[in-house]
């Protein structure tokens, strides 16, 4: 018998988000049955909502930074029971047997992973729908327990912008001795921030907008470069391992490219379609520089990344909001005008929309 | 008493190249004076003789794939003599302080190494002249030594072809078990393909050209896949852990990057200014792949890519040219109408002009 959900959803890519209801699949034997308390908004939330990225299914209910507890397991569910505080993130299924799933690196499944919204299914084929509701049901595998240390509302962000972060400063062996940068103040340059710092390296952040300096320094930046000003972009030439770059929209990589050591290198996790204004290779030949890209992370990896969290005490810096306020975060957060990632408070769902 | 030189060189952008007489310094106490036998003909050397990277200060004497034999040594040359066949690549000094340089990674050198042509004399501020010429006189740390089972004449092009292809691959690890694809093959490609055989990779030839499989074979490619083929390109997608792309004019790569697996890399090696038509994020975003340059190579690791090439019996094929030659050699380079390299016989600068 399918579970009757309440969420939001999107029914056109110029509708406003509204109340929506529909259904979630009756659970497997390897399902995890989670009551959603808290789910963080991303701007990949947004891209889909409005089509941007084409592709949408309307309905769609966003939503991939997902807190909430266990309410029923299925019977071979083993490392999950009724209570527990879990997470699910931007992916609920993968082939399972490519050469990245046994790795770890489910993201970059040879058939793509099953996203955790407007993806199919892989057994039933129904569409997927995200945690702007008020209860999912996930493959065991791809559940995140959440330390009972960490608060559940600021480790929303964690699920998407924390782990998309983490893995490339993973990936790249930051660590003590390391000079990085982090490209762009939102959701993800602030946990970028964070990591860099509790990882050991010396951060820098670059920065299009003057006065952040007590921000970035409060979340870990060293140094604060504002990168229209080439007199300071000049200061900083040769100086950096690793840049992570987190800015959504088209931007010139140039200027940072001149930035890197030699072996630097450069790496996007916003999908900038496509990179202009184009890169110069002299800017990469020169030092043997690289451009890389990277999504946000395997599942063994998010673990890894929220027990480190639970350890530092490192969680996103949050507003909540009611479930009937997301289409003003949206147009707040295309404003920027977020510190620095809206979470919603699914209790809200009980209201009347 | 500086030396008389003859020599060929272009007078503008616009000049064919003609005979040209000018002075090379005295030696100093670390120098090491090589009458010259044969020069490779590189496609730097026309991009500078016209113009095309702009800052060509005329008149220029190209050549960077010197070939020749000691016929003087400064006072503090310990590791050269009078008749050492030897060899001198795109460098002739460096600042020999910086972390690259420290680092054997002179052409990376933090304030530029200083180049065989077309470049400032860090003593004496004069220019420097290339290897189209009789004689040149170099700083013992910039010489090469040429392994006497190596034909003198197919290995002037491995002073820059040869390590321009060799010192990437060798920096990303290709070796047995890799998956190596080599973009374009010229004189690079074809280094490229001897070079990742004889390290134990599988190779495979990208080119444009259909026809030709059976060189391509000859030279070390196990698989030859036409680029131009949307279903060849289909069916190689995702298998390769490293592209050496030689190709040096403005090229679409984003096809390329959907034959990378994971964590794959696509390397450039020509300076195709700038990247277009632009890169897609999501073609490096999804798989975790890098795009990344490479320079060259260090003093140090060309003399083991010339030892390994005296090992292994690898050598440039070559067609040798007259220096009168040189200005229709350039046109059929133009046209890739040359397997693989044109090599000047500088003896031929002894006839009449």
């Amino acid at each position: 018998m399918p579970l009757n959900i309440r969420g939001y959803a999107a029914r056109s890519a110029t509708a406003p988000l509204a109340p929506h209801a529909f259904e979630r699949r009756d659970p497997r034997p390897d399902d995890v049955v989670i009551d959603i308390l808290y789910c963080g908004v991303c701007h990949s939330d947004l891209h889909t909502a409005r089509n941007e990225w084409h592709g949408t299914s309307y309905p769609v209910v966003p939503g991939h930074e997902i807190i909430g507890k266990v309410s029923a397991v299925g019977d071979q569910v083993s490392q999950f029971k009724v209570g527990d505080m879990v997470g699910v993130g931007c992916m609920v299924d993968s082939c399972r047997h490519c050469a990245a799933c046994d790795q770890g690196l489910e993201q970059y499944c040879a058939e793509l992973p099953t996203f955790t919204y407007n993806s199919k299914d892989r057994q039933d084929g129904r569409m997927t729908f995200g945690g702007y509701s008020e209860r999912i049901v996930v493959s065991d595998k791809f559940v995140l327990h959440i330390p009972a240390t960490l608060d559940p509302k600021s480790a929303a962000p964690l699920l998407c912008a924390g782990i998309t972060t983490w893995s490339p400063l993973r990936h790249w062996k930051v660590g003590k001795g390391s000079k990085v940068a982090v490209v762009g103040l939102g959701g993800l340059g602030h946990m970028g921030l964070k990591f860099a710092k509790a990882l050991g390296a010396e951060v820098t952040l670059f920065t299009r907008s003057p006065g952040k300096e007590s921000e970035a320094r409060r979340l870990g930046a060293g140094y604060v470069v504002l990168s229209t000003d080439p007199a300071q972009m000049q200061a900083v030439a040769g100086q950096f391992d690793f840049i992570l770059d987190t800015v959504p929209q088209q931007h010139d990589l140039n200027p940072y490219l001149g930035t890197l050591k030699i072996n630097g290198v450069h790496v996007l996790v916003g999908l900038v379609e496509p990179i202009e204004p184009p890169v110069h290779a002299a800017n990469i030949i020169f030092g043997r520089r690289s451009i890389a890209g990277s999504l946000i992370g395997g599942i063994a990896e998010t673990q890894e990344m929220l027990d480190f969290c639970a350890k530092h005490g490192i969680s996103a810096d949050i507003e909540m909001i009611a479930i009937q306020d997301i289409n003003e975060a949206y147009e707040r957060m295309l404003r920027s005008d977020v510190r620095y990632r809206f979470v919603i408070d699914i209790a809200s769902l009980g209201r009347a929309a």
